[in-house]
């Protein structure tokens, strides 16, 4: 699978409709199967009010995500890519599609909106979608959600060996010689649910904002196969070969078992 | 803070309990308010029956916790420790206590038991005491309970500051080059709420058995503070400064809050 570390340009659709159609076109000669690339790829992320949101906005089946339902077929592989979508009601969302050689198979809306994302987005409502392709079953979210191990529980639950998470990840100092929190975050959610994780982050510098450009696939264990990147100011594609079939047991030990060990009767009050 | 990385000598309670008196002093010593000793450090941890286990089993009012709560009152320090703990009844419990300088506060039983562990305790089923010391709100947990997202959320809820970790991490190959998994594991556990978590391993070789040694003590954004130890095979202890009112405000960024931003009400399927 590959991560294609992008750097759209920002309100520009057709310009970004093109650098995608690259980016998937080179994964999939370089042998990848299932594609991610970054959050609100279709438009750039650093909206300064509503109206450019809504001006970048495009429906599910919208130029963007029928090029990329197009780019899915011809290149026999899966594409999760970030949009920013607007509904017949004139809702944006801040969505991902999931296109698979028989077409589109799920849009999800980000549910956990970040930062000034909720003065603009409307926040989704729907559970991670866990979709059945020919190279695994596989779920979606995007950037902030995978800080909400809750969240992350229920595509795992769902019976998803793959969480493809496109992200803009905003760079920050943090201690030397440490991955980004975020990284850290994307190991846990996999390890304890033996789920592998392809986080896609973006590259370049927006509006002045810098980009952690932490692109990683972790294993099932958490570990990286490849990545994390570092941002590159050109962009970047990282791939690794995941046995998704690691994801179907969930045991790390003759005895233990990392969902059937949970005790969901004892966690109601994170649902309250 | 302290964490004591210390060898029990297996079956001999006796001992065990000079080893933590020993322990406690140092770390007070060393300036420290609050000292967190390992999983089952009053007895050891590989018992191969259950009737090795109820050899070593004491009741909460028993001398090892008895001790505990003298050490506290006399060194002026919060002790969290594990201890194998019988009831009344004749039921075994992976237990860890809190005791300050008022007292014993409270007894805590591992709800999620790792591999054999299954085979001699009673897994618990209360939720993590969170204790109002004069140090800040603590609460306690162990060892395999930090792997279970949803566990680690309910003291982080209930206002924990500082989450105080037993633990006893079995060894097992890495990539070269990583950290523990477990360790990462704590780093998003407290990234994710905000709350410092201090975890203390065992040291030495017990049955055959190593460890990890991997004992950390993380802030509130996840990043180790003292630690990840690697094992010693004579024991260690690391402190660190810590300013748990940083834990009180779940802010990330002007307008995300960790908790605030949750969902509870699309969690539900977590808890079924």
């Amino acid at each position: 699978m590959a991560c294609c570390q992008l750097i759209p340009s920002f309100g520009d659709l057709a310009a970004n409709r093109d650098l995608t159609a690259s980016a998937v076109a080179e994964a999939a000669a370089a042998g990848a199967s299932v594609v991610v690339l970054p959050e609100l790829i279709s438009s750039g992320y650093v909206f300064e009010s509503r109206e450019e949101a809504r001006a970048c906005a495009q429906p599910s089946d919208g130029e963007t995500v029928r090029l990329w339902t197009r780019l899915a077929a011809h290149h026999q592989v899966v594409i999760v890519a970030g949009f920013c979508e607007v509904t017949a009601d004139g809702e944006l969302y801040n969505s991902a599609a999931l296109a698979d050689p028989t077409g589109l198979r799920g849009v999800y809306r980000k549910a956990h909106l970040w930062d000034a994302e909720r003065l603009w987005f409307t926040p989704g409502s729907d559970a991670p979608p866990v979709v059945t392709t020919r190279f695994g079953r596989i779920a979606v979210m995007i950037c902030y959600d995978l800080e909400f191990p809750e969240w992350v529980r229920l595509p795992a639950l769902d019976g998803a060996q793959l969480l493809c998470a496109p992200v803009n990840w905003p760079a920050y100092s943090r201690p030397a010689g440490e991955r980004a929190a975020e990284v850290i975050r994307v190991q846990a959610d996999a390890g304890v649910n033996r789920m592998f994780i392809a986080a896609c982050d973006r590259d370049g510098i927006e509006r002045g904002v810098g980009w952690i450009g932490g692109s990683v696939i972790v294993d099932a264990d958490g570990w990286p196969l490849a990545g994390p990147l570092e941002p590159t100011g050109s962009g970047a594609m990282i791939t690794a070969a995941c046995k998704l079939d690691d994801a179907l047991s969930k045991a790390v030990s003759p005895l233990s078992d990392m969902h059937a060990d949970r005790r969901p009767g004892l966690y109601r009050r994170v649902a309250e």
